[in-house]
C-alpha cells in the first residue's frame, strides 16, 4: 500500500492518511477484505507519532471504510457498490421544452453573466480585480465570527437547530428593528422579515408584486443582476436615466402619468453602479411622487452602514409615514456575503403577505446563521467592525480617487462617491466589449463592463470600478494600469477642465 | 441606577449588567452625559467581581453605549436619537390589492396552516406531540457539529463566507455525489445542485416547469406544505389516491392518458404522511408510466438515510436509465432542519437551468453552512449518527406499534412502516375538525389532523402519528392517552380481525 506524506502541506498528518486510504479503496487498488498495515508498521514506515495513524484507522472505521471489529481496523470492509456514473446517458425530456419560456430565459441570461465572470486562467494571473463588489475578506472578523458560534452552539444547544418562526429568529428582528431605529425607520419586530439575503429580498417582493405583463421601474444603470429575476417572475423593465443627483425624476414622473408600475426599485446610497448618493431634497419628491401615484417604493439601503464620508443621509423610509416603501437590508456588503442573511422592513400587512410566500417556498432561514449574526450585533462587533471599516475604506477610496486624478486621462470622468465600494467610469466614446475587457485584462487589470447594469445592451458607455477587494497598494497599482490602457485608448490631449465634469453619472 | 443580578440565571452576570444598562439607556432613564457608577463601585454594590463589571463597560463601549475616552467609560454617550415606532400608522398602499392573486392566496393558506400550529397556551400545557416532522433535538450531535464549524472557520477562513460556486461548494457536491451513488443513483457533481433545504428544491423545480394551468399529481394524501407552492406558482393540483402498496398506478395511468401534467411528485420511501415504502415491481411501473407519457419525476427522497427495518429499497432514480427523474434530498430529516441544506439530483441540462433560476433569485446557498456540512460528512460523522439514529428508531418504532397494539381500539387501523418517523392512523369515520384536535389536546396529546395533507378539505378520516420527537417513554404514554382518546369516541366492540387490516392507507 503506497501512501505519501508531505509534512509540510497545511493538511494534517492524519488526514492526508485518510484521504489516501479512501482514494485506494475508491478506485479498487485495495479489495475489500484486505488487511491494512499494523498501526504501528505504517507509523514507522511513513516517519509519523503511532497516534496519528490510529486516529486516522478510527476515522476510516467510522466512515464505513474499515471493518468495525473491536480493537482491529485492519480490514477493508466490503460496501455497497457505488453506482457507476455514465456522462453520455442521454435524457427522455427535453428540459428546454418542458420548461416555461420564462425558465428558459433567465437560462439565456445566467450563461452570459457566466460568460462575464472571470476566467479561471485569469484568475491565476492575478489580476487586480475591480470588478467584485465581496468585502476584502483580508478585514473579516473570523476571529469574533467563530466565538458567536461557539457561544451559540454551547449555550443554545440544538435551540438554533430547529425550524423557527418563518419570520426570522425574533431576538435577531428586535437586533435588527433597533438598527432601523438608529437610520431613523420607526418599526418594531413586527415589520421585519428575515430573509436569505437581499437577492432572495428583491424575489419574494417581485413575487408578491409582479403579474404578467408589469412594470418595474428601475434606475439606468441599476443593480444588473436584478434584471432577469425581474423578468423571469413577469416583469417588463422601464428604465430612468440616472443623473449627477440620482433618478432623473422628470422622467419618472412622466412615465407615472402614463402607466402604474408594480414598484419602482432605487438605491439612495452609494447607487450601484455609480455610487451615488441622493439628497434629502430629491427623496423627497421621490417619495412624494410615488404617494401621489400609489406606487410601492422599494428602497434597497444595500450600504446603508458603509457612510464614511460626508454628512448622513437616513432611509428615504425614515420620511414614510403612508407605509409604501418596502425597505431591504442585508450584512453582505459590509460584513461576508457567504452567509446569506439579510431582511426586509415595510408596512406589517406587507411583512405578513411575504412572510406567506417565504414561508412555503423556503420554510425558514437557516436558524444557526440567524442566531449567530444576532449574537455578532448583540455583543457590539458588528458596530466594531463597522468602525473599523470605515477607518479603511476612507483611506482606500481617498487613495484611489488620488490616483485617478493622476493616471486618468483627461477625456474620461467619474463619480465621487461619499462612502460604499463603488464608482463609475465614463467614457469619451463606446468600446468593444467584450474585446476591450479581455484588453484590460491583458494589462493586469479587470473592472466590470457597463452593459451588465442596463436592461438593453448597448447603452452604456463607461464601467463600474470597485475598491471592496483591494488594499491602499493594489488599488494604486491597479489604476496605474487602468490608466495607462486608458490613455493609450483615448490619447487625445485635452484640457484639465473635463476632468471637472467628473460628476457626470451615464 | 438601578440593577438586579441574577447570579442563579442561565445569563453571565457581564451579560445581565450590559442588558440592564442597555434597557436603562434606551428607555431615557439614563440620560446621555450621565456618569455611571465606578467599576470598583458597582462590583461591590452588585457583589460581583470587578473584572465582570470592567467587560461589562468595555462592551458598552463597544456597542456605542458608553463615550469612549481612553481609560473611562463611565459617561453615557449622546447617540442618533432612535426613531419612535408608531402602531397605528396606516399604509397608502393596500397591499391586498397590489398583490397577484396568487400572493393574495398563499397568504390565505399560510394563515390556515398557522391557525393549525400549536397555540403558546397548548405548547405550555408539555402536550406529548406526534405532529412534528423534527428531528428529537436530544438526539443533535451538537458537539460533532462545533468541531466542524470551528474547523472550517480556523482552517478555511474568510474562504467560506465569500459568494460561491452557484451550483453549490463543489467538495460537498462531489461528497454528495459519492452518497447518491451508494444508494445507486450514478451522478457526479456536475448533476447536484446544492439547495437552502428540500422545500427550496420543491420551488426550483416547481419555478421552471409549471405554467399557469399546468398540472402537477400529488399522492392523496401527501407533503401538504408542497401543495400551495404547487398552487402560487400556477399550478392545478391532481390527487391520485395512496393505496397500501403505494400511488394508485392505474389511475395515475388514466390520468396520463387524458393529460399531461409537468411534472409527477412521489416520495417512495416512508411516505409522508403515511409512512408507506413502495416495493420494486410498483417502482418500476411508475418509471415505466412516466418513460412512456415523457413525464419528470420529481421523487422525494426527504428520508432516504432512514431506513432501519427490513430491506433496503433503492430509490427510483437508482433505475432512471433516461434521466427523467428529479431527485431531492436533504439533511432536515435524519439531522438538524435548522441548518437548511438541501440538495436536487437530475440530469445535467436540467440541472443547469434550475442553477440559472436559484442563482438569480437567492445567489448561492450559505457557504458556511455548506462548508460545515461537507467538513460533517467528510470526517464520518454523519455516517456515525445516522448509525446511531438507526438503532434509537429501531426501538422507538417497535415501542410505539407495540403501544398502538395494547391500547387503540379494533375499529382503528394504522399503516406499520419500515423506518421514517410517520405512521397514518385511520378512523372508522370522519370526524370534526378542529374540535377534535382540541378535544385530544385537552386529553394532553397532539396529532397532525389529516386535513393538512389533501389539497380539498374533507377528504380525510385520519391523522399522522410522528414519533420523530419523543423517546420510547413519551410514545408509551402518550399512545395510551390517545387509545383512550379513541374508545372514547369509537366504543364499538369489534373483533381483533379489524386491526390486520392495519395496512389500508387512506
Amino acid at each position: 500500500m503506497f501512501i505519501r506524506i508531505d509534512k509540510t502541506a497545511g493538511t494534517p498528518v492524519y488526514r492526508q492518511i485518510i484521504d489516501a486510504v479512501r482514494r485506494l479503496i475508491d478506485e479498487g487498488a485495495v479489495p475489500p477484505g484486505t488487511a491494512l498495515p499494523a498501526t504501528r508498521r505504517l507509523a514507522v514506515s511513513l516517519g509519523v507519532n503511532r497516534t496519528t495513524v490510529v486516529q486516522a484507522y478510527e476515522e476510516l472505521q467510522a466512515l464505513g471504510y474499515l471493518a468495525s471489529r473491536p480493537g482491529s481496523y485492519h480490514h477493508v470492509r466490503s460496501r455497497i457498490k457505488e453506482a457507476e456514473f455514465d456522462p453520455g446517458r442521454k435524457s427522455a425530456i427535453s428540459w428546454g421544452t418542458a420548461s416555461t419560456p420564462e425558465a428558459s430565459r433567465i437560462h439565456r441570461r445566467f450563461q452570459d453573466f457566466n460568460a462575464a465572470a472571470p476566467s479561471p486562467a485569469a484568475k491565476r494571473r492575478r489580476l487586480i480585480d475591480f470588478s467584485g463588489l465581496t468585502l476584502d475578506p483580508r478585514l473579516y472578523p473570523i476571529g469574533d465570527l467563530r466565538k458567536c458560534v461557539d457561544r451559540v452552539l454551547r449555550e443554545g444547544g440544538g435551540a438554533s437547530l430547529v425550524y423557527g418562526d418563518k419570520r426570522g429568529l425574533l431576538p435577531l428582528r428586535e437586533e435588527l428593528a433597533r438598527r432601523m431605529r438608529r437610520h431613523g425607520v420607526a418599526v418594531s419586530a413586527n415589520e421585519i422579515l428575515v430573509t436569505s439575503g437581499a437577492q432572495q429580498a428583491i424575489d419574494l417582493v417581485t413575487r408578491m408584486l409582479v403579474r404578467p405583463g408589469s412594470t418595474v421601474v428601475v434606475e439606468s444603470p441599476t443593480y444588473g443582476t436584478a434584471l432577469p429575476l425581474f423578468e423571469f417572475n413577469g416583469a417588463r423593465i422601464a428604465e430612468i436615466p440616472m443623473r449627477p443627483d440620482g433618478l432623473d425624476l422628470d422622467a419618472l414622473e412622466g412615465l407615472l402619468r402614463r402607466r402604474r408600475p408594480a414598484f419602482i426599485y432605487t438605491m439612495p446610497n452609494f447607487q450601484n453602479p455609480t455610487g451615488i448618493t441622493t439628497g434629502h431634497a430629491h427623496r423627497e419628491r421621490l417619495l412624494g411622487l410615488c404617494l401621489r401615484f400609489e406606487v410601492p417604493l422599494v428602497e434597497d439601503g444595500f450600504e446603508e452602514d458603509m457612510k464614511y464620508f460626508g454628512r448622513v443621509d437616513l432611509p428615504v423610509k425614515s420620511m414614510d409615514e403612508h407605509n409604501l416603501i418596502i425597505y431591504l437590508g442585508t450584512f453582505s456588503k459590509a460584513l461576508f456575503p457567504g452567509i446569506r442573511l439579510g431582511w426586509i422592513t415595510a408596512d406589517r400587512d406587507c411583512i405578513e403577505r411575504l412572510v406567506a410566500i417565504k414561508g412555503f417556498s423556503e420554510l425558514t432561514t437557516s436558524l444557526l446563521v440567524q442566531a449567530v449574526m444576532e449574537r455578532f450585533c448583540r455583543e457590539g462587533l458588528y458596530d466594531r467592525h463597522l468602525r473599523r471599516l470605515h477607518r479603511v475604506f476612507r483611506k482606500r477610496l481617498t487613495a484611489a480617487l488620488r490616483a485617478m486624478d493622476e493616471h486618468f486621462p483627461p477625456a474620461v470622468t467619474w463619480t465621487r462617491p461619499q462612502g460604499g465600494y463603488t464608482l463609475w467610469v465614463r467614457l469619451p466614446k463606446r468600446v468593444p466589449e467584450p474585446e476591450w475587457s479581455a484588453q484590460l485584462e491583458s494589462r493586469g487589470v479587470r473592472v466590470s463592463p457597463g452593459r451588465l447594469f442596463f436592461s438593453k445592451a448597448g447603452r452604456s458607455r463607461g464601467f463600474r470600478l470597485s475598491i471592496s477587494g483591494c488594499d491602499e497598494e493594489e488599488a494604486r497599482e491597479g489604476l496605474a494600469r487602468l490608466g495607462r490602457a486608458l490613455k493609450d485608448m483615448f490619447p487625445t490631449v485635452q484640457t484639465k477642465a473635463a476632468a471637472a465634469r467628473s460628476k457626470d453619472a451615464s
